[in-house]
């Protein structure tokens, strides 16, 4: 049952638990290393016959249940006419940020299927790698765009783009219509190539009161859900959304109208999943340090996220947020393994089991 | 009615919503800052005119309804053994994290009533300038003071304390004790020196997942809670429990016995409250940030959250995290007379009147 978690995403039966893990192509791999020794960041990411072979190492090593493409989300702004350069130690850096209404009006138009076509040749190549193995696509989400536009690199109080958000609407609104278009193309261009499923990363939108995040966001990560299933129809793949820090936006996560929502560690699966609403697929949720543990306290901490899942189809086991730099390589394909052998339960077992 | 905060702690009915600010003394008071010209910040915490002086500086500036001593969670940890310095820009920094089970077993046994001395006399000299307006005390917990003493500073992911955790469970619950005993000690000799309530601050364990939580943090807080309680017993005075991060631990926030929880901005207040049981009172919970915004978007989100308190007695009004340095001045003042003039509502309204 190769396509087990694209049946997972769709509620559907499956043999046993499919697991990949997030950011699961990275440094803590050897073989990933020795390929970013020889190239940058970025043009790991913009030759596709690098991206492709990244994408397919974590594939080899573990035999994850699926690929997701070796990719960053901020490149498809250079488009919109952002620069964007990556600093050694200090992450991504956007040289022209957003800092008036101004910024907005000047941006591009830009076309995904030109101005990231590397990593949509990077999906087709993987793509005939796979027999049949599920690919990922993924983009960032336009609240997580907008932040990295308007602070110019990563952020911990978000300081202006709350203060653009609250100061500037319409700029913002107008900025996130931009954003959401690009990111609906962008994945559309990326289904086109071959990606079975899509996952959009709004890893920063936990940041958000969830006042702001109606006001604010929610319209737009919907637009971006409804362009992909209006554009694709039948066609259309499972879509992912997923942040951290997320717990308290259940409200507002059951209404962008993704087919499966990330889970990060800061919440039980179950309690999540109760408030997520089970029309929904979960994803998740082990915390990443969880696998500098011994292997026991891997085991239970998988184990009761597994037994947590159990008596309902739509649960894909992987990490809350993605996989850090260091983690041993071994307890990786221990985690895998232990998932991958562990016996599906029929039900939901009692809570007394679960607990320690 | 100055006692407002105090019967709300305790689920009491009052004339209107109490309000106070976590971190109201601060940086972004031109009073604090021409202090803080004078004295090195540890100088400030040490010397108890100092302290006493700009506790009261926001009593008098904005009319709050209850002052929270000028102190730190962190020099109570010199009294173990730890050498503590604040470092320019790069905040606190602990000379000899611990490292090694055998780091544990060094430390030194502390009573607070020496070593925090000059806090319990800042809080003495306070009382006298109140005339009874509540006076809050506070620790830090103790899971946040342990991250402190392994990472030696501030940390994003938590990685050598979670590895202590996860590799020496018997030398972290070690570490654990000693540090509730502490914090309980601490706490109690406030109260005694004249603090009104006592808020723990356990600002960093919404990084770790509810298992982990259960497994390795939350005994000892129930401990700081209950010694606090035996020793006490009708003196005992409101016990606030506050983290961010914290709308997945809801299970286990419930179990601690606080009387009153607090809420960070990521949560919706009614959505909070329900959760952690109506047992409880809850302080919270505007984003720091939206007091950057607009005049007429901090009455809109005031508002909300006072309406979506409403029709139980138990909510104090806060900020969802301590007031950030910039804050203008004029926006404090005007959210503080915003609340305290805002109608009490009887009962709950409508869910349509809280939606934007």
């Amino acid at each position: 049952m190769r396509d087990r978690f694209l049946r997972a995403c769709r509620r559907q039966p499956v043999d046993r638990t499919p697991i990949w893990l997030m950011r699961q192509a990275g440094r803590y791999m050897p073989e990933y290393r020795a390929v970013r020794e020889r190239y940058g960041f970025l043009q790991m990411v913009k030759t596709p016959e690098v991206a492709a072979e990244v994408t397919l190492q974590p594939i080899r090593a573990f035999g994850v249940d699926a690929a997701i493409i070796f990719a960053d989300i901020l490149p498809p702004l250079e488009g919109l006419g952002f620069r964007l350069t990556y600093e050694k130690g200090e992450g991504p850096v956007i040289h022209n940020p957003i800092r008036q209404p101004r910024d907005v009006a000047g941006l591009h138009s830009s076309d995904p299927r030109e101005t990231v076509a590397y990593t949509l040749t990077a999906l087709r190549l993987v793509k005939r790698e796979l027999n049949g193995l599920p690919l990922i696509g993924f983009s960032g989400a336009p609240f997580t765009l907008a932040s990295y536009a308007i602070e110019g690199g990563g952020s911990k109080e978000y300081r202006l783009t709350k203060r653009f958000m609250y100061e500037q609407p319409a700029a913002w609104h107008d900025l996130m219509e931009r954003l959401s278009q690009l990111v609906a193309e962008y994945l559309i261009a990326q289904v086109e190539a071959g990606a079975d499923a899509v996952q959009i990363f709004d890893s920063w939108a936990g940041a958000l009161a969830p006042a702001d995040y109606r006001a604010f966001v929610l319209r737009h990560t919907q637009n971006v859900v409804a362009t992909i299933r209006a554009r694709l129809g039948e066609a259309a793949p499972p879509i992912i959304y997923f942040g951290t820090d997320m717990a308290g936006l259940a409200g507002e996560l059951r209404q962008i109208g993704a087919d499966v929502l990330g889970v990060d560690w800061r919440i039980d699966l179950d309690v999540a999943w109760a408030q997520y609403g089970y029309e929904h697929a979960v994803q998740g949720n082990l915390d990443p340090m969880t696998l500098f543990a011994p292997r026991e306290l891997i085991a239970a901490r998988a184990r009761e996220i597994l037994q947590r899942a159990a008596g309902r189809p739509g649960h894909i086991f992987n990490l809350g947020h993605g996989i850090l730099t260091e983690t041993p390589v071994d307890h990786v394909r221990y985690l895998v393994e232990f998932v991958q052998s562990f016996p599906l339960p029929t039900e939901a077992p009692a809570l007394e089991e679960v607990m320690e």
